[in-house]
């Protein structure tokens, strides 16, 4: 698998003029060499030529743990690994390096090829990493349905009382026991905290009449789930209800108008034409989805201004939301993946409103 | 804090003409405000002028969790980031970029700003990064008692018949419940595995016999733990015991050898002479240590070349290790800093080989 897909970027390398690709830490990586390497000062580093035998050199002390069909170079401890790796690039051409590269790693890569021309490598590989095989939405599958359970799961915990980072524990505990490799986060923003959508879950305790927006998400076989559901702790907040019949209308209106031919953007405008003409415009502050994959954030992104046409194999997630400053926040999230005629949700978790203990 | 730490580096940009830092995840950003970002594609971007104001761009969904005394500048979904980044650099000055930056970003720099010239930013930050201040070490040393109890705990837990990865869940969970905010890694090593000094934790089963590598840490008020002990199943392989004594001598004389005024390179010979005369040499094969902080490796690091001087305030880890292919691994880690007049072992608990059910 890992050959075929060398050999389809060395002839999208070719088509585009590039010389080579330089991936570095991120997920191009164990697309290209089943490998994922530690994000630390050490470099591992993958070179493909448009023509000729890719390379992958390692730390020499990591060597051990590298599976792949890859020829692997390590390098020693008081190696100048920069040299040696730079030595299998053209330097005079035109290099396309892995988008999540240490800034460092490429500034000493310029330095020692001065006449390269360095180009970012994303719009080489997302092409590429967006249009997901089968064993890839198998793995997204599987990762989903672990993540519903633990969703569900999740309506029979005692929420009150206990602390964010205290559920986010849980949550986490979960989403390994469910039968994930990692916990990639575990999103707990009870009541105000809500309305902050990244919020990092703290110290403060959960008290009946809060509304908690949870959001997590780990892997399987490399692959990400991510999934948001809402719990009331006892009683549902003043307004809530109203404007979660809306966001529930606007989620279920973007997934059903995923198909072929559609674009990003106009999945994105199909749930927020739904929330903005019933009056919380304002209070949907960001896109509509990402793509997801070995990233947990990946293209193709749902939001206005991507004209990126959707076509079969194309996985991300639809989760719009509502954030009232000071009241509360709310989001609906699911994986999706277009089909050649339609749809499939990968998370089948009930998305009414969960009351909690 | 934070204003401090932005003032000595504007002197120290001034110092080396330097005309902008620009720093986006790692830790320099956390460093310098106090906030972490999230590791995504959203850019969040910190520029600090040699003279005037620093200003922190943030996606505007993260701005109500930003907590910082430096000015926020949210960016909102369907802006281009890095335009309104690029317009707050000198567009024809030298900008520093932070190590960790991804390197699709400093290309859409460099692109907006083909006058100017990066360069890395770690020669700017070490010499600050590295010398620890009071808070800094009270926190490493509160993660060090932290991972010293997991440890001590981890005696009296049964390893055999579970699993690399149960044990590694089972470290994590210890870790977390000792006072560590994060877990930044569990290595659990057993057997031949252990020849492998980052090995990934396998579903191989532990079995009477092996000797197992354990290295785990994580974080305290942001600031890392990382330590190493041995455990042996039942009983201990042929030949471990003597090499044991060997490594064992190797790393006391290395902690033994920090005093300010040696340098990084003399640390690693002193561990490493002892090895090397006991016959071990072509098996100790990595550093002696990395700086930590953080980040779970920065500067300085213990290796042969760097003569970086040891400084009161310095703190790293000391961590020989001894890996014979396909019998079995060893190492023993402790942090420790650099003290006006010698060194404090950071970690306590006992180096004695620990013998496990």
């Amino acid at each position: 698998m890992n050959e075929e897909r060398i050999v389809t970027v060395q002839a999208s390398l070719r088509d585009r003029g590039i010389d080579a690709l330089l991936v570095s830490v991120g997920s191009d990586l164990p697309y290209l060499t089943g490998y994922r390497a530690m994000p630390l000062e050490r470099i591992t580093a993958l070179v493909v030529p448009s023509v000729g035998e890719a390379a992958l050199f390692v730390p020499e002390l990591e060597a051990p743990r590298v599976e792949t069909s890859i020829e692997v170079r390590p390098w020693g401890e008081t190696d100048d690994p920069f040299d040696r790796i730079a030595a299998a690039l053209p330097g005079d051409g035109i290099i396309a390096t892995g988008d999540q590269m240490w800034a460092s790693f490429l500034i000493a890569f310029q330095n020692r090829l001065p006449g390269a021309r360095f180009v970012d490598a994303e719009p080489l590989m997302a092409p590429l990493r967006m249009i997901k095989d089968e064993d890839e939405i198998a793995a997204l599958r599987d990762a989903g349905h672990a993540v519903d359970g633990v969703a569900d799961h999740l309506s029979t915990v005692r929420f009150s009382g206990r602390t964010e980072r205290e559920m986010s524990r849980i949550v986490s505990d979960l989403v390994l026991a469910s039968g994930h490799e990692t916990v990639s986060f575990a999103i707990v923003a009870a009541g105000k905290n809500g309305a902050s959508p990244h919020h990092e879950a703290s110290d403060q305790i959960i008290e009946p009449g809060d509304a908690v927006v949870v959001d997590f998400g780990g892997r399987v076989r490399g692959y990400g789930s991510d999934t948001t559901r809402m719990y009331c702790v006892g009683e549902v907040p003043d307004g809530f209800e109203e404007a979660y019949a809306v966001l529930e209308r606007a989620q279920r209106a973007a997934v059903e108008s995923v198909r072929p031919g559609t674009t990003a953007e106009a999945i994105d405008a199909a749930a927020r034409s739904i929330i903005s003409d019933a009056g919380y415009g304002e209070f949907f502050i960001h896109r509509t989805g990402h793509g997801i994959g070995l990233d947990a954030h990946e293209q193709p992104y749902i939001v206005q201004g991507n004209a990126e046409p959707i076509r079969p194999g194309m996985a991300f997630s639809i989760e719009p939301g509502i954030y009232v400053p000071d009241r509360w926040g709310m989001r609906i999230e699911d994986i999706v993946v277009a089909t050649r005629d339609g749809v499939e949700r990968l998370n089948r978790s009930s998305r009414e409103l969960r009351i909690v203990e």
